[in-house]
């Protein structure tokens, strides 16, 4: 099925102000997408006519669908209604029914501005199909432009969404929901020449890659290809990423590693220095991950790690506290403080100051203790790495680093 | 002074797809608040070169100033530079210093093709001036329209933001830089309101308020007052905000509490049950924290905070995990485990699951303990809080409460 071109224009000061932020776009563009319209502009435009007019001009010339929100109220700074007519050169009249709808509002206000203000949700633009509202008062309109049509929605979410729904119902809807991968230990370039790959052959198949320091998410979106195809496209790029892919529906690192741990009903435990507490707080931000996570040290100073982990004075003095010897001491210890299966330690240096020549700003060495399901008996071993960045950047590299150090380990991938 | 017109273009098909919501383009409107632009126009436009390019040309004729963010990563899918290269009729050259910044990003691939994209950061367009990151790789770029300027910025928030600002205050060089005021405890709209009466008298001074759950910031900006007028103001505001502004010139919670935490010689160390680390994350996140933060407990199982925290199982038994005693308890045992001056704990219920008629979620406790610089008496109390929100939200006003209560009494403010 060819996707057909849609553009969405939301309504309101209070967006193009910043006192708001725009969550109608978001919700409307999923929408469309399982409609197969595919959206290339969303436009946010102020209670200004002028500006609005000429929005609706350029986009109901450009696009077969466009859906506006917002500005279909009762007030002066309600402007679609007039916007559109003039956009379209379609005038406005009321409509006798909506005025009987209207009623019980406009039997709310004494004063006859007021009541006006309240009637002019009665008007529609000639020639529209008015969508009744199920909460609120203003109804929507859905009307014939050059390229195809315009619908225009109330601008509250929850009088919105069913409209836009019941609008959209004679569509037909094929298109599958986006795919989004994740993608660990892995620079975003390479991540995208892989994926490009692997479906180079795939007409239909839009991808776009995100990024933050640590973790890399490509989405894939059926624009065009089907469903089936955007699930053999998604699954070729999970297997041309390998090992690096953590997840193929959406989940976060830290979500696959407590469900994974879950499942498997083993226990984790972190001990964390230059992380500072972030990867405990990336586990417990998951709902539920008390079934797997018991608890964590933050051991900053060389003291903590001593007291609360058991890594001995010694082993800090002649190694430092950032060395292979004083990670596999804290993994150690975090496993034996809080008797879980598995404890990873994070002890480093994230700047700005702290480096030297011989462990610069960025050197992070990381501690995995495994306790054996059968003997009971622990494994230590450790993992450095020279991660880029600032301090914000290092400290979330190493708890990226820190979390699939835990992945692999629990699910038995190859370690890092 | 009369405000000038500007734009706002946000790039990545992820936002037009519905798969993420555009947040930059409120930042990038309140920040232009504060300068004197009003933005009545802003369009998110998927990576599409042929939509990019039109929307950069109607916009630059039409505003005297467009920002755009997003696109200009190192992968196919960035096309902000050819966009903004095609709708100016400028050329994009590689500028030679931009290599060498970039050589250690090249250096960590091996593939030609990938070195390849990373370069492309280091496309100019000619004329511009660049804006240097200061996280990240991609460098900003400012360059002359027919109508004012375009500036090209990265899209993740934490590098957008300040590289906006340094643009910004390189155009508009008659302004103070803004005064940033943080505010604790205290609804954004009580807030607003004390702003407001403290500098109704002064003209010239722009003001926005941004919030997020359990921390509000005020910017004030001159916009034609003068910097003398802005410090006034700033100074005004701060007194009628009382003992809930921590801060006046932009410095975080957990930055306060470092600096002044330090500046007394006194040391900090932290019990965390539902904010799962988090506190300890917000203190460690300053530089030079090791000053002050020792170390934390993450006592996420009832056992962990009997086995590390020396909470009885009696005491969790009897009162529950989030109760008064076992805060107090989880507060003196990390006093105790790291030997520092003062502790704070937080046990609380986060949800979505594990409320009850009678702890319902967002149900919090904070314990306190502290040693005293006299006689080495430790004293220890607790307070409540029913926080709304969703568990994230929760969890993030838990963090700022608990950097509040050690605001508090590190400088010997009233308690919570």
């Amino acid at each position: 099925m060819a996707h057909r071109s849609a553009a969405i224009v939301t309504v309101g000061s209070e967006l193009t102000l910043g006192l708001r932020i725009d969550t109608n776009t978001a919700t409307v563009a999923r929408t469309l997408a399982t409609y197969g319209f595919t959206v290339t502009e969303a436009v946010s435009v102020a209670d200004n006519l002028e500006v609005l007019v000429a929005a609706l001009r350029r986009l109901t010339y450009a696009y077969e669908l466009v859906i506006v929100t917002g500005g279909l109220g009762p007030t002066h700074d309600d402007i679609t209604r007039e916007a559109a007519a003039a956009a379209l050169d379609l005038p406005l009249t009321r409509d006798s029914r909506l005025v009987e709808v209207l009623r019980p509002a406009v039997c709310r206000h004494r004063d006859d501005g007021a009541r006006e203000q309240v009637l002019r949700q009665a008007d529609v633009l000639r020639g529209a199909e008015i969508l009744d509202p199920e909460t609120g008062t203003a109804p929507g309109q859905l009307v014939a432009t050059a390229c195809g049509e315009l619908l225009l929605l109330p601008g509250p979410p929850s009088e919105m969404l069913p409209m836009l729904m019941r609008g959209l119902q004679r569509k037909s809807p094929v298109c599958a929901a986006p795919r989004e991968l994740g993608i660990a230990q892995m620079p975003e370039s390479e991540a995208q020449v892989l994926i490009e790959g692997a479906i180079t052959d795939m007409r239909g198949i839009g991808f776009t890659i995100l990024s933050k320091p640590g973790d890399v998410r490509a989405l894939l979106a059926d624009s065009g290809a089907g469903g089936e195809r955007l699930s053999e496209a998604a699954d070729a790029a999970a297997e041309a990423l390998g090992v690096h892919c953590y997840s193929s529906h959406g989940e976060s690192l830290a979500e696959v590693v407590v469900r994974s741990a879950a499942q498997s009903g083993r226990t984790i435990a972190l001990a964390e220095s230059c992380t500072g507490g972030m990867v405990c707080a990336a586990l417990t931000e998951v709902p539920g991950s008390s079934s797997a996570f018991i608890g964590g040290v933050v051991a900053y100073s060389n003291d903590a790690k001593t007291a609360l982990l058991g890594v001995s004075e010694e082993v800090v003095s002649q190694h430092g506290a950032v060395s292979a010897q004083v990670a596999e001491g804290m993994a150690a210890g975090a496993l034996a403080a809080f008797d879980t299966d598995l404890a990873v330690s994070v002890t480093g240096i994230a700047g700005p100051d702290g480096g030297s020549s011989d462990k610069p700003v960025g050197t992070v060495w990381f501690g995995l203790a495994v306790r054996s399901p059968s003997d009971g008996s622990v494994r230590v071993r450790s993992l450095l790495r020279r991660l880029p960045g600032t301090r914000t950047g290092v400290r979330d590299r190493a708890t990226a680093t820190a979390l699939e150090v835990l992945r692999r380990e629990i699910l038995g991938l190859p370690a890092l």
